[in-house]
């Protein structure tokens, strides 16, 4: 089978937890929206143009004839095909619980620099983007690192199911990995409280698949217009 | 199979999803936290007192020893059980994506009155709130319940799958509720651009089971500690 993954060709942003998993399942897959006319095939799936069942909004994986949209279901999805989640309904309802907890996070990471509205400019809501910043650190930077630290701690470590990787350990890898490029003075003083997530993170980095898929140009370069963004002025 | 649903007892909240889900599939449900020590086996939950796999927060479904959060991922679970989701993997997937997509707007039209933090007051956040309100309803809304009427004109009508009822109706049908409570005036002036979704709500509230529910006093009103707040100063 292979793979078409539609998402904005100039940010990591949402379209990269599926892209991790893409390459450590070794899959066979175009990034669609990079390529030649890949943006206006995107816009043609969102425009409904040729499918009964149009996406709200990117990452669009295709399958065959299958269209599915929403990070957290594609890798729902993908998981069993490319061998990161265990098989059992109870271990993959799992796995797709701690997804769509990672998708709230990334929701409220990205508000960090566009707390009001995503229609306006970073530098129009500053204030209420530093004010937001200030809250998220203190409050839900806690809470949600702390929670997938405790999930590390129960299932034993070093993953989340243990012994074998599945694709929300990709995932945590990416929010370590987001949350040092945007905000590095915070973040370095706050790991020392979520060890395990940063020695899984480590881990990950290793791995050979991911490693050498870092070190390609597939992997674009965080940047101030994907969810992950560094302004001094929020760091601290 | 009797279900034990862990949501806040004072509010309908994200937990109404999963209600109006067990309401209209005849569930044996029962709203735990809503009797004598409820609140207590509701927190032991959360603390992963007991099971190994802690949720993050409520709602919660307890179905025998599995425990499932997140809204959408406790309606991917219930659909086919309580046959409000056609059988197919494909149709399941659609519900699910869609379900997911009323979870994103769902964030959105919470953050219309705490756009900064959850850990602050409303009036503590009251000038973002309302320049937040006036974004969400010049760009949000049109786009989401305008996604939602295109799905609904893509069907077919009357439901997202034509004749059939599914979940996702009866969430859509929580969405115009709750929009007509908290923002009455900009709601009002909305409904004629989706005249099928208004007609969606308007079939889901005169099925008996819907009509049981919301006439009795499991239903709990809407007010200021859920979801839908109505802050006069926001609905423009």
């Amino acid at each position: 089978m292979r793979y078409g993954l539609y998402y904005w060709p100039e940010i990591q942003g949402r379209g990269e937890f599926v892209r991790l998993a893409l390459e450590e399942g070794g899959a066979d897959y175009v990034d669609v929206a990079r390529r030649g006319s890949g943006m206006a095939a995107m816009s043609r799936l969102l425009d409904g143009a040729g499918i009964k069942r149009a996406p709200y909004a990117p990452p669009i994986l295709k399958a065959g004839k299958l269209v599915v949209a929403q990070t957290a279901l594609i890798l729902h999805y993908l998981g069993p095909r490319l061998r990161l989640v265990p098989r059992s309904e109870a271990d993959r309802l799992w796995a797709h619980q701690l997804q769509l907890t990672v998708t709230d996070f990334v929701k409220e990471i990205h508000d960090t620099h566009h707390p009001i509205s995503t229609a306006l400019y970073y530098e129009d809501q500053r204030p209420a983007a530093k004010r937001y910043s200030a809250e998220f650190w203190q409050n839900r930077v806690p809470k949600f690192l702390g929670y997938f630290e405790e999930v590390l701690e129960n299932s034993g470590g070093p993953h989340v199911f243990g012994r074998k990787v599945s694709y929300v350990d990709l995932s945590l890898f990416q929010i370590v990995e987001g949350l040092r490029y945007a905000f590095p003075r915070r973040m370095k003083r706050f790991e020392s409280k979520v060890p395990r997530l940063i020695g899984l993170r480590d881990r990950v980095a290793r791995r050979p698949r991911i490693a050498a898929y870092l070190a390609s140009d597939r992997r674009i370069p965080f940047n101030e217009s994907g969810i992950f963004r560094h302004y001094k002025e929020l760091d601290g």
